[in-house]
């Protein structure tokens, strides 16, 4: 007996993935055709057109990744950074903590500048920390998955271009939920994920690399460590008149970012942030009545990964499992030193419906004994 | 107006992907569910248990890793391999030669042992080249794609062992096509596709290591320098009763895998290498009358990957392309050296059926004017 007969549809309000659209899940389950064909070859061009719009850039050097957010963040490093590079990294979550991780194993010089979690990076400290450093790269999380925290991409952008440094944002959490303007912010290396606000199921990473980034890949001294994730020799399978085969391209998973990206056009991205918003807005009143408050201050909150304090005397993962078997709506745990402290509420892409968030706070309500 | 709808069904005879079964599309639109869902976590330890009877071993750490067959060559390799290691890589094909750079951008010294590509390993070289020397790893390619040669991995399993080193080798066309027993044959790491034999769509590379690699890795001097494919990490997702989030899974394309490796075990694996034994022996008759011979010599050739020669006078572009537009079939071209010299037949998977063969068959008489 198949175990995917017991799969129920889930809400899913957690850190992601997200739900996803009907039409996403047809896309998926399209023909599988070869990663040559020509009518393939069409559809991942249409892939990276729309991929430059929805990260507002121009790069030609604008591809999805095969592999989730994550990997994402691995291509960015390992293409850019070279033994004995200099790099900050601003932490105030997981994910910062990530980038430090990934950077330090291959054998970057990594500085860190910490911020509280649950706190926004404070541009003051970063400029100070700047003056006269010289770092060949400095890298930030926008949307902090970890504790529901927008950085000020925009203002870091300007004091690192002001410095010369390549400027590399996470933005796994925020694409496709609030604006990301990678030409406008001066970001030089990108990536995010699809199983966000995209409301693509995970396996892929959106990635783009300024000019300047590319020069650095281009010019490197030495090749790329990861061969499954070279830039240099995976932008000749994505681009050009002749398609050079790199690896066998995640086919179905394309076809239903494909049809993620559609829709996030067609509704307008506008649109899609007011959506997002005025989710947020709904889920916020809604915590104000069942006295449940945020982690973080409300100039820096995200919209759609909500941390929220969990009630005194309350068995968070009970309520937690109570949300999942009883109501089928997935919230998530807190990571970290945040275990047992928050839940994560996440309102990503498709999930950020009036109709959801009604039904979470009424489970909730019911969950919590109110 | 979507791409999408443009996408013609087409009978994948290329070397992958291949044909996918109703199911693994049905799986693969099954709801997305979150990765630390309790019902996810009862897929995942199935999806291992299926694994671990498809490659015949009795090893824990056996696994899909989120990428797709290179991600596997990669995760052998870089969870093993630390700088300075020395490696024996066996060459007669293009797989060969991926598995040497991808090796060498580790910072490994890397010796190499090569046969004229469409030949198999000569286990007898092997053993001189082995005698009196000290090599950490050696590594071999099962099935290379890019020729039809199958590698006598049996008995350089045996060589191997006597002298101590890891033996590391890649099945991504042979898994679910042919018999692949990592534990009689003495293997310590192997990687696989799903796109193969398998018949899955692209974007999943199980892997499986042996105790002695487990043993490598736990005792590394230096962590892994990729932090997406550290399997001394990943394995504390995939197993153990608190299962720690390392990356989001991709969860459909989990789906797809668990529909197909049921697909496999239900019809039973010795059945389903007779069925691409079939079909082999069909195709070979057919192309006899056809006057088209096949690079490989009979004793080493690959059921599920045929490569042929390109009958004099014929422009081997137009074929395909005759075969894609008016047939809906893909066929492959031949790699490197062989490029231009080579058609490649895949019979892998759910493609390896009689009624293919013989459309394959009439098509190809039609497209060369027989």
């Amino acid at each position: 007996m198949s175990k995917l007969k017991n799969i129920k549809e889930t809400l899913l309000m957690g850190p992601g993935p997200s739900c996803v659209p009907p039409q996403v899940y047809e896309a998926l389950a399209t023909a599988t055709i070869g990663h040559l064909d020509p009518a393939f070859i069409g559809i991942m061009d249409e892939i990276k057109a729309m991929l430059k719009q929805v990260f507002q850039t121009e790069n030609d050097m604008t591809i999805p990744m095969s592999g989730t957010g994550s990997a994402g963040m691995e291509t960015c490093f390992v293409n850019l950074v070279e033994p004995g590079d200099k790099l900050l990294v601003l932490i105030n979550g997981v994910f910062g903590m990530r980038m430090q991780d990934v950077a330090t194993r291959l054998g970057a010089d990594v500085d860190t500048l910490e911020f509280e979690w649950g706190t926004a990076v404070d541009t003051n400290k970063v400029k100070m920390k700047l003056d006269g450093a010289a770092y060949d790269i400095v890298a930030v999380v926008h949307a902090e998955t970890s504790t529901g925290v927008c950085n000020p991409v925009d203002r870091i952008g300007a004091i690192v271009k002001d410095m010369g440094a390549l400027f590399l944002v996470d933005t796994v959490t925020s694409l496709g939920g609030i604006p990301v303007k990678i030409d406008e912010w001066g970001i030089d290396a990108v990536y995010s994920g699809t199983q966000k606000c995209l409301s693509c199921p995970p396996g892929l990473s959106p990635v783009s690399f300024s000019q300047k980034a590319v020069d650095k890949l281009m010019n490197r001294k030495m090749k790329v460590p990861s061969w499954y994730l070279d830039l240099s020799m995976i932008v000749n399978y994505w681009q050009g008149a002749k398609r050079a085969y790199h690896h066998t391209a995640p086919i179905n998973m394309l076809y239903a970012l494909y049809a993620a990206l559609k829709c996030v056009l067609e509704e307008g991205m506008d649109n899609v942030f007011a959506r997002h918003q005025a989710a947020h807005e709904q889920l916020k009143a809604g915590l104000a009545e069942l006295e449940i408050s945020f982690l973080v201050e409300e100039e820096n909150r995200l919209p759609m990964l909500n941390a929220v304090k969990i009630p005194e005397g309350v068995n968070e993962a009970d309520i937690r499992m109570g949300l999942l078997k009883q109501h089928q709506i997935e919230i998530g745990a807190g990571l970290g030193p945040l275990a047992g402290k928050i839940w994560r509420i996440g309102l990503m892409g498709h999930t950020a419906r009036t109709e959801n968030v009604k039904q979470l706070l009424t489970a909730l309500k019911a969950q919590l004994g109110h």
